[in-house]
């Protein structure tokens, strides 16, 4: 069968996330739902990062097998004809039969987005964090070099059933860009909802002007209660997978 | 009494336009209202320009006159506090009593922005108009000199009754940046729909690979159905009013 790969762009504000549900609108749904339409049977969407509620994504990538003989333009154009604008099919590609869009991908690249002015934007207050104060870029990058390389992520996740906490961040940086403040992280994969655990965790120790050594303790303790708040997920982005 | 100027920036998507209408959600409206409920008396709002339905304000300026004696601080935040997040007070400053939004400016600038990529964003959807196909940026830039200058705009606007359709424009530019095209344009006024109506027909001459002399052709016409479509008014934005 074929194995058709997807890269999708979304804005997550309208969805209660990625995953399939019942009762609620989510991204995968929306589009397998489509999808069925247009192949003509039923099919079974795999993909490489489960965004939560309100989470966005710049470079999602999405599997379905198919015995349909449509071309990958034919099927990029007809999703994009059919999806709502805030799902938007950017490439569809056929890939090799093993190919899985988890377990194949060897990184992924989150980002997070802070809007940091003296008042929000009407225009940014979907995709953004705002905070009025001033942020000390300095000591936040001070933080970020001490979750580079493997750790044990317990305090920083939310881990589930079975799933081993270590993960291996190969890049975390904060980068000031006029009014935002970008932080990316690049890891081998992510536990549910690391990102914005070490994004409110971060600004919860810059904010009481935190020594770096303090992300090492909370690392190092293993205990979810040790870290700060949850980012909201309106600032997060799936921005890239690796494969 | 007091005259307070107001500097504002919304998200038009979800308005129907600025100016208060009986039985449609508007800006002005929704600002009046929580205006009334501060100072505590009833009050008249003047505005520099008034926006269409969908069409954004980045720098948008209105007054009132009031007999409140708040600070410009407290009127802000108790604004900002009240006001839905897709319209915020950027700044809140006393005028002479003399001083109204529109008559005192001297110009405005508007811009336009188009999205130029083979598929529309899910981020920029109601912030942009989408092109797909290629654009051909120096023809573009030699229609805009044409309406450098003062002209009779008749062609480019819908001409209310009593109003002079003679305008100034000081400057129009076009500009690649990234996917996107933005295209400034700064003016003593604007006509109704006149920066649209403008973008839509340079869009429409540049598609067809019209000359420059085309765009002077249709000004001395003075004919509004020699002119092209009326661009989306998503992707257009009050950027700045000038005093």
């Amino acid at each position: 069968m074929r194995n058709v790969v997807l890269t999708i762009a979304y804005d997550g504000t309208n969805y209660s996330g990625w995953q399939i549900q019942k009762n609620a609108i989510t991204v995968q749904g929306v589009i397998q739902k489509i999808l069925e339409n247009i192949v003509q049977h039923n099919i079974r969407i795999r993909v490489a990062g489960r965004t939560d509620t309100g989470v966005h994504a710049v470079g999602q990538v999405a599997s379905f097998k198919t015995t349909a003989s449509m071309s990958p333009r034919n099927i990029k154009e007809a999703l994009n004809s059919m999806l709502p604008p805030d799902i938007r099919v950017l490439d569809v590609n056929d890939e090799d039969e093993k190919f899985h869009p988890r377990y194949s991908a060897i990184k992924r690249w989150y980002r997070y987005i802070i809007y940091n002015t003296d008042v929000p934007s009407p225009f940014f207050r979907n995709y953004s964090f705002w905070i009025r104060r001033e942020i000390d870029i300095e000591l936040l990058n001070g933080y970020c070099e001490k979750i580079l390389g493997e750790h044990d992520f317990t305090s920083f996740a939310m881990i589930e059933n079975g799933s081993s906490p270590i993960r291996k961040v190969f890049n975390c940086e904060i980068e000031k860009r006029g009014d935002f403040i970008l932080l990316d992280i690049v890891a081998n994969s992510f536990l549910r909802r690391m990102v914005r655990s070490i994004v409110g965790t971060f600004l919860d120790l810059e904010r009481n002007k935190k020594p770096p050594e303090d992300v090492e303790r909370i690392l190092l303790a293993r205990e979810r209660r040790l870290a700060g708040q949850t980012a909201y997920p309106c600032g997060l982005y799936l921005m890239k997978v690796f494969y």
